[in-house]
């Protein structure tokens, strides 16, 4: 099984996970395959699979392998599927995910309950690869002929079971003919746009460009970008999105700059239990994250950081939300 | 000579230029001393000697230097002066100080000419220590108690002959009392925030924050900035600001955010020649300055990058301008 030649981010074999360590790219290509549902909550941890669509996916086949451990002692089995569901904060997709397959239910004890669960699990991830065409196919309808994007972090095949979210659209407009250049956002500090977003890129034959977060109101103010399409970590029900740190500063600037800003994501983003962006909880993340680059210091040693992972986008400054269902536009009401 | 425990970035022995290695930093600390005016240059173009100020007083006495190889060519010295003047395209500093060598005149020929320019030299360093002293003082007047801060690249003594513009006002009102707390934003791509503003802050006793790019945003989401403070490269005759890029990310946030936004510079980075922001030109920067982070590739190997070292914040997003004579509100005409 070769993910990268496939252009996948993970894939079940009906025992093991397969995922693309996402961590040392683009320098180095590494699949794991692990049948240990601790490599998977590690790996979202340390955000080796990552991504709120990848991270479902990713949790659903952890709770088969959990299964599997607890030996069908449920009560055990229940207690490690609490650990998968807490790995990350942020993605409500993970959640969603265990808790469809806790909803698989606990009262069977034979051997069909692990293909009830393995089954669920499959049905997740081929959801989910579907609702990416439906979103690309959505989409693209919002991109205008000859078109320069803007993007932010990393959304294309590494962050779900299919071609991603924004960056899927983004993949159809270039098929189209549409798109004529993506820029992309470094995305300090772990640096998915230019390790994962520019690697995607040019594997997908998108002509790409990078740039410093900081540069992003001088491209604006340059005219050289048409549109923002990017992902979410979780939608409120009002449409606040939290998404990679950063996003805000690109929906500011962006309303500042009469261009539209789009976001791309699956339904199962969405979180009505949170009527608004205020209620979601911020993701602080280790003050290394950003005293280090690649584990060497780039600061005092003794720096004080301050490191959120996510923000929280407004719903005024959102253009229209692209779910797998269709276009959203405000005021929302999802 | 230890410019480390005198915290000056340089200093003019009579012969010598000695100045602090700023790429380096923090990680090693080193003093380079020459008598070479091409060394001096390549230290500006290396970002080694780096802010407006300090590349004006480091020009100056380049000027002095490409006299001594000279012998008295007026020829040769006005080629070695136009060199110098070129070193970097954004600072006005540079050539104001240049033509102010320049102005001592080419008609003598004796060793006095020599003290001449020295002189000359000797008094643009002098001046930029006193009027270091002068904007803090005015500037310290802004700072309100209890208060926090945000500032963006590296502004004190590394920049200038004295203890610095923003950091020098921010050093100020630490003393006084005033200030809690400095956010310092990273400044990718060369990280500017992360590896010389927290460094001074250790060294002068300020706590200090870090933070990357990205995330100024939401810091401002969180209320918890009161006013933001930085320098200036070249300042256009309608307030206009041209600085590290970032600073307009910045100041379009402060201003959705109501946090007043105040610019520190000497006179000497005012470009009345320039009446509005968008003559400033724009330098941009080789593409591996993103590409790569401390010589290491932070992206695919064939990446294109957009990488413009400066942006121009328009004179409505800036509270007021502090320099040496005084602190200037809008409308500007300066």
């Amino acid at each position: 099984m070769d993910l990268f030649k496939e252009k996948r981010g993970l894939k079940w074999d009906g025992t093991h996970l397969h995922f693309i360590e996402q961590t040392l790219l683009p320098g180095t290509r590494e699949v794991i395959t692990t049948n240990d549902w601790r490599v998977v909550v590690d790996a979202i941890k340390r955000l080796a699979i990552r991504g709120a669509p990848a991270i479902g996916v990713a949790g659903a086949y952890a709770c088969v392998l959990a299964y599997d451990e607890s030996a069908g002692n449920f009560e055990i089995y229940n207690q490690f599927l609490e650990k998968i569901r807490t790995a990350r904060p942020t993605a409500v997709n993970l959640a969603w995910a265990v808790d469809r397959i806790k909803n698989c239910g606990v009262d069977e004890k034979s051997n069909s309950f692990r293909d009830k669960i393995k089954d669920e699990a499959n049905a997740i991830a081929k959801e989910d690869e579907e609702m990416c065409i439906a979103m690309a196919d959505f989409g693209v309808e919002l991109i205008p002929e000859d078109s320069t994007a803007l993007t932010h972090c990393n959304t294309g095949f590494l962050v779900t079971a299919g071609i991603g979210t924004a960056l899927g659209v983004l993949g159809k407009a270039h098929e189209a003919g549409l798109l004529k250049e993506v820029f992309a956002c470094e995305a300090r500090p772990l640096r998915q746009g230019s390790r994962l977003t520019m690697w995607e890129l040019d594997l997908l034959g998108i002509p790409g460009k990078l740039l410093c977060d900081s540069a992003v109101g001088r491209l604006m103010q340059e005219g050289l970008v048409d549109f923002v399409m990017l992902g979410a970590d979780r939608i409120a029900g009002n449409g606040d999105t939290a998404n990679k740190i950063g996003t805000y500063n690109l929906a500011v600037l962006a309303k500042k700059h009469s261009i539209p800003l789009y976001v791309v994501a699956p339904t199962s983003t969405i979180d009505c239990s949170i009527s608004t962006g205020k209620k979601i909880p911020i993701e602080y993340r280790h003050e290394d994250e950003v005293r280090n680059i690649d584990d060497k210091l780039s600061t005092i040693p003794e720096a004080q950081v301050y490191n959120p992972a996510i923000d929280v986008t407004p719903n005024e400054l959102i253009t229209a939300i692209v779910c797998e269902k269709g276009i959203c536009y405000p005021p929302y009401n999802l």
